[in-house]
């Protein structure tokens, strides 16, 4: 039986994806800010757990965090021809202060490389300062023609590291990295959510950068979400904002830059990689609450006697686990099980007087629910056996998803192949195609080319669409 | 002999601590955008540290974190009158996307009182949603006519908590909790900063707001910083955007709301309070890197012996002390002591030859710059001692910023008096005048009353200026 306030998944996904934001309280929409959403408690708390998963990583590969303003002066949009043509469009002007109309705008920014590389041209001299190795945690503002929660909306809070380079390997190396050891490391470890890591073609790439990388996962209707992009600049930011250094022959030469993204786009992922009918659902890792303790009584001896056995029980979890006791005195069990199902607590632990007197509680396990999830376990070594069963479901949940993923991913060796399997997942083929060959299969199937995975079979085939040999492989799917 | 680069502090106050913010890489004036700065990695990892000492008070006393958007409709800033009169010659305006003209404007948040107001009414129904108890770490701009680093900038970084309550009472006991157990609590003991609490008087108080208390702190020119705010805003804002919930009696009333904050000034505060001629103080408790290692050696054979003696001597120090090896091979020893110093770490372990052979360290305080501040101490127990070290560091710090601010307090019986005393710091005495006898001392001496302070004598004395007999105290100052 579907929980009250959320539509099926089967029934109409894109439906149940905004039934699971509002009913779990993750947001709300900001109707009188275009395109904007307020970010609500249980979805912040999500974001935090996130920010702080990625910036220990970002810290531990030896970034440090600073912060630059929010405005943009609007010609520093224009240095860059590429990045124009990308940005222009989607832009919030601030034109006036007070009664003053501005002589030039300002922009707020849609992304910080202009404005950073500004700053960089100053404190950069000498290839001693390099490489400079900065992240930004801020908020920015595209305008966007459709907005979805998390998955596109005009404001959107994200990380965005820049990075200064002496030469094209040391800006391939870091970028690559972050790739790697920052956010697919993050997605997959404290995500539970497989990623493919992969290069963006010609015309996915980000406006002016030399190359792109990715990291695409695969959302529960088998269309692809682009979680996080990792872009090697080239010198095309350095010579456009003057970013030169002293090299070790004392020449002055145009630096190398990198920048590199995630964004609160990530709870959407989160949410369509994880969540069920039922609501949210939360890998343990991530879970701002991993267990939360339910007390079941009848009357105020019962209470008694089953908080004292709450207080025993949760003692020794301070530090070991992240939990709540719902000791809400007005709301009934059922009516509390409800509520952090549908918030994606991973676990629920129940202890009702019975409980108390054989020394057992019921637990039960969020990503399996109904019975199969439920089991009584002993009170005497709880913490440990929770401390196993989070790790367990952590497993679980990224296992689920991998089986998932590949179950929905295809080969084809034509383009009728391509044009039939892709209705239903990931394609991956061969690929010799031109950017105006890939913009008609776009036109024709609503897909796209998502990446050129790193991981190539190292073997040839023919082209999904012009039938040249090759040794490429690409993977096609409909995104987001 | 003062350090290059840095003004003494008794030949030019201001200039000093500008030398300070750019000296110790805490900041960069972005010139290309109005009033702003860039907050360098040394100032944000100040920042970080503010955040998570508030963050976790905010949160243990059961606040939750959203995030709300940057834009209001400008017309929500007109829907409370002091309101307007307050914010509307500072706004910044958005009055274009793209190419589109705004119907109406954006302005970007000076505060968000009015877009939460507007969240708060739509999500507010009964009794039982309150109280609501929210916080908010952004940024917001206000167009400032002078700006200093820190301390009044067009953009900069807070926290805004906005709570709702069902009377005056909860309201009231919010505003001070957060007073005293948020706000004071933190830059007493981890800013090593003693403030006094206390409340505006009617013409300093926040606009809309029925009570504004604060936290003021004195600087080493004996002026006066505000440096957090917290204000009981009754039943202004829910009059003006419909915060209405139903009672325990089925009526309907309007909420009571709070709003409070504490910015980025807090860097400023931090600045002006501990650091000297040296550089930058930083109290342990909110220093980023709490003791730096510098390894001393002429030659290949003495870098290894030193360098395993620091790898053996730092092997415990993980968990227990934020510290930095600074290994950096081709500087020497005296540089990075001046670069470390004019950062502010705590305290700077350095390791020799001769401090291997004797298993001993110096260790160099930076609040007592010079011989009074090195000593020699054994390896064995040295974790041990640099944590009751850095305990001691803490309290001297404090006991000297609380010793200042006594010396710098002085009591006036009248006008004359206060006029005379005001030069030289706080100045309390009893008040009974009106918001133009206040208006009037600003005018003749650029003091104001900074705080009615809660801490009051209980006895009655001669008004400074009215000579009306009141039992009233209030502080007098020049401020920032």
């Amino acid at each position: 039986m579907p929980k009250a306030g959320i539509t099926p998944r089967v029934q109409d996904y894109s439906q149940w994806y905004l039934d699971i934001t509002q009913q779990a309280e993750l947001c709300d929409y900001a109707e009188v800010v275009r395109g904007c959403i307020v970010f609500k408690p249980t979805g912040y708390a999500i974001w935090e757990a996130i920010q702080r998963g990625l910036d220990d990583r970002i810290k531990d590969t030896g970034h440090e965090n600073a912060y630059f303003p929010l405005l943009i002066p609007k010609s520093f949009i224009m240095k860059e021809a590429e990045h124009v043509a990308g940005f222009a469009p989607e832009l919030f002007e601030v034109t006036r202060i007070g009664t003053e109309q501005l002589p030039e705008p300002y922009i707020i920014r849609p992304t910080s490389e202009t404005i950073i590389g500004y700053f960089y041209a100053k404190w950069v001299r000498s290839y001693r300062d390099l490489p400079l190795l900065i992240n930004q945690w801020a908020n920015v503002m595209r305008a966007e023609m459709r907005t979805r929660p998390f998955l596109r909306t005009a404001e959107f809070l994200w990380q965005e590291g820049h990075t200064v380079h002496v030469d094209e390997a040391d800006a391939e190396r870091e970028t690559l990295m972050i790739l790697h050891d920052v956010y697919a490391d993050f997605a997959e470890r404290e995500m539970a959510m497989p990623v493919i890591r992969g290069l963006k073609t010609e015309k996915e790439k980000f406006p002016g950068a030399l190359r792109s990388y990715c990291i695409e996962a695969m959302m529960q209707d088998a269309r692809a979400l682009q979680v996080g992009t990792s872009h090697n600049l080239g010198q095309n930011l350095a010579k456009a904002f003057g970013i030169t250094f002293t090299d070790q022959n004392n020449t002055i030469q145009h630096a190398w830059t990198t920048s590199w993204g995630v964004s609160t786009r990530l709870i959407g992922a989160l949410i369509m990689t994880h969540s069920d009918d039922e609501g949210l659902v939360v890998p343990p890792r991530l879970a701002p609450t991993q267990v939360v303790v339910v007390p079941i009584y009848k009357n105020d001896a019962e209470r008694g006697a089953v908080m004292t056995a709450v207080a025993r029980i949760t003692a020794e979890w301070k530090g070991r686990l992240r939990f709540k006791v719902d000791d809400r005195d007005q709301l009934t069990p059922g009516f509390k099980y409800n509520e952090w199902e549908l918030k994606g607590v991973p676990v629920r632990v129940e202890v009702g007087p019975k409980d108390v007197e054989k020394g057992s509680v019921a637990v039960a396990r969020r990503d399996m629910p109904g019975k199969a999830g439920k089991s009584f376990v002993p009170q005497a070594g709880l913490t440990t056996h929770l401390e196993g069963l989070l790790a367990e479901i952590q497993q679980a949940l990224f296992d689920r998803a991998l089986r998932f993923r590949d179950e929905h991913t295809f080969e084809a060796k034509n383009y009728d192949e391509l044009k039939e399997t892709v209705e239903r997942g990931f394609v991956r083929c061969y690929w010799d195609g031109t950017t105006e060959d890939e913009q008609r299969i776009q036109n024709e199937t609503r897909a796209t080319i998502r990446c050129i995975p790193l991981d190539q079979p190292g073997s040839s085939g023919a082209c999904v669409y012009t039938g040249r040999e090759t040794t490429r492989q690409v993977i096609f799917a409909r995104a987001y």
